[in-house]
């Protein structure tokens, strides 16, 4: 077996459409992180993460330990943490920032993001060099689909300033712009559930609109992310208001002990990626019974094993488990399809950004039938990289000073005053 | 890829010694599955789990359903699941048996326990295809070597009859016989880790055979284990014995409600391979922290990704992880040797049987240096299958009635009036 020859991190900027949520708007451009890690006998392996100025610094001083190594991912994760330890970091607070929208923010969850996209890339090499697929190095695949859900956004038309990149998704800030949307998502991905990311509207507009989806999509799944916006109090109300609609609440409110309580006293699953975003969280919340479902996301628990991890933690708990989704682009979701095509009893549509991406780095973006995209039995994740388009938006990259997300700040370029929220907003 | 093109499954019978336990005492012979999943290409791959009528008659069942499928290890426990219900399996009550040595038994454990031997076959002989060690299949080995413990039992010199299987071990049947036992295990075999197989005499000279242990090995582990044969206040009066003593206290009652309210009252970890055998009896457990340290088993567990399951699932809870072992053969220490290699933190010595094991079906029966096995890096589980010795031990199993292990029939040849004790026996 052939070893490790050479690493490389590649940081860019991707155009992002004015998508709004608790903490804000999304920027016109946004940071990722690609890696390739390419053999000695020259297969190419493709990982994808973050590319905020934590994850980019530890992802390329590690890049270098990589060299002569075996094509072995049971030792990333300590490796990662290890080399974080040594750089040093800028110190990681637990305050919500944008980065709030996926939970707390520390040191092991960033060391855990930048390792999972060394360890897609070392499974995607691993498959060119013995000819086979990621699913069946993660022990084969269950399905031969995977099934994605319809990720409705309240948003703006467009960016405020006039050179900045633009969509024809039109605005979506009431019920009927968000049906809107949805049926455009129904017709051109043949998806047949639906998100609605909700905190950014006080809560009465937001239960209206997923009644509207509930009705325009009569017995499709409807779900609702407030990214913990709202009180217990408030969650409760929502929660009755929608139980006869939503196939479950997600992140309601903020915190295990809150959302526990909420869980209590309603009949609706509820969802996380706030309060179960690492293995330290999972016990409290378990024992707790304080989630339903656990939306899992290779890039922060820290890759596709761990995420086959983490759904072995929720099925012996009985807890229901599916996929987050941040801004990515296609190596991304190549490797979400890959692990999910491997998790027995994964009930409910993953999410994805996909829709809401204009550019990528691989050569054929990946395309939805009836909302799902076929699990390739190609070698690797089955994706190549487009060598011009991520020399694109490197240099685009290059020529900016967008370092990180930052959708408060963002936001602040239409509303002045805006703040991130303290919680509970509502 | 190539598919599979043959399964064979052969019943055999092998020597076993006359050791100790609740039960009462190991037969002279007893039936192991050896399993043969062989490859379009040719490359075979090796499995091996319990033999008694229940697992041969599903193995058999099922290898025929194995036949022109892929190399795929995730969908098994389902598809064996699905091949137990249609067979009919005999009725499978949950009363303590031989089997109860191990837990509770029911249909489920005993398809996973026929899984496995199919599932390590198969990443056997997908490491056959590929030139990879499965060590390597399963995300790479984060240790080069796997420690084992020494597993003493209170023991007969002989089996009774004359004609049966013998060696040169002796009794052992008080503190002096145990001590001198494992010395010989120590010299032969550099384990520094002793468990003792408890539950056979009152508890006061268990305990006192627990002391002479810790004085002749000072700072050496040591584990005592009754398989669940006291109560409440008999355990906890052992544990505060031998508080200064133990790594573990292993199963010392029986059920998880009895073992949560030991491990409240005691400093010493509880370990078990008992109250912990199945994905289920898991929350229990951990939400009542009844257990410290889980002795997984990939025989019964449902194989080597049940295994990392498995120690994930601990992993998150804070709970420890190591090996339990039944009577096995090669095969199955090679490949909880892989296995282990690949878990973090495993940070208990394995029990193995290996040492009171005078036969096998491997061509080079492995070695210990210093309590460890090496971690091999040839293909596959690294052992080859010795076809004289199967066939020698498959035609004993022909020539002979003996079924299934019952510990307690083997004891009333020399004591006609034993049975299987009522819980707590002390």
């Amino acid at each position: 077996m052939s070893r490790i020859a050479e690493v490389r991190v590649t940081p860019i900027l991707i155009s992002d459409p004015p998508l709004l949520n608790l903490q804000g708007v999304h920027q016109p451009y946004t940071p990722r992180t690609i890696v390739e890690v390419i053999t000695e006998s020259g297969a190419v392996g493709l990982g994808e993460t973050y590319g905020d100025t934590d994850y980019l610094k530890l992802a390329e001083a590690f890049a270098p330990e990589l060299v002569g190594a075996e094509l072995v991912v049971n030792t990333l994760p300590a490796d990662v943490a290890r080399c974080l330890e040594r750089v040093g970091a800028e110190r990681v607070d637990n305050t919500v920032q944008a980065e709030g929208l996926r939970g707390s923010r520390t040191m092991t969850k960033i060391a855990l993001s930048v390792s999972s996209a060394f360890e897609v890339a070392i499974w995607d090499a691993l498959g060119h060099e013995l000819g086979l697929p990621v699913h069946a190095l993660l022990g084969g695949k269950v399905r031969d689909a995977v099934e994605y859900s319809a990720y409705l956004f309240y948003r703006w038309a467009e960016h405020p300033e006039p050179d900045e990149p633009k969509d024809d998704w039109g605005a979506a800030l009431d019920p009927e712009g968000v049906v809107a949307q949805a049926k455009r998502m129904s017709d051109d991905y043949g998806f047949s559930s639906f998100k609605l990311k909700g905190g950014v509207f006080e809560p009465k507009q937001e239960v209206a609109a997923a009644r509207a989806l509930a009705e325009a999509f009569p017995g499709q799944p409807v779900r609702l992310d407030p990214n913990g916006a709202w009180s217990v109090a408030t969650s409760l109300e929502v929660a009755a208001a929608l139980e006869d609609v939503l196939e479950y609440l997600e992140d309601p409110t903020t915190g295990t002990a809150n959302m526990a309580e909420v869980a209590r006293k309603t009949s609706l699953p509820l969802a996380t990626n706030m309060c179960v975003t690492a293995f330290d969280e999972v016990p409290e919340a378990f024992k707790t019974d304080a989630v339903q479902v656990v939306l899992s996301d290779h890039h922060y628990w820290g890759g596709l094993r761990a995420t086959q991890d983490l759904a072995a933690v929720c099925r012996t708990f009985g807890v229901g488990i599916s996929m987050h989704s941040n801004t990515h682009l296609g190596i991304s979701l190549a490797a979400m399809t890959q692990v999910a095509a491997t998790i027995p009893g994964l009930r409910y549509a993953c999410d994805t950004h996909r829709p809401w991406q204009t550019e990528d780095v691989i050569t054929q973006p990946h395309t939805f039938s009836g909302g799902k995209i076929a699990v390739p039995d190609t070698p690797g994740l089955g994706v190549e990289l487009d060598r011009e388009a991520l020399a694109k938006l490197h240099e685009r990259w290059q020529q900016s000073d967008v370092r990180r997300r930052d959708d408060a700040a963002a936001m602040r370029r239409v509303h002045p005053d805006f703040t991130a929220p303290k919680f509970p907003r509502w």
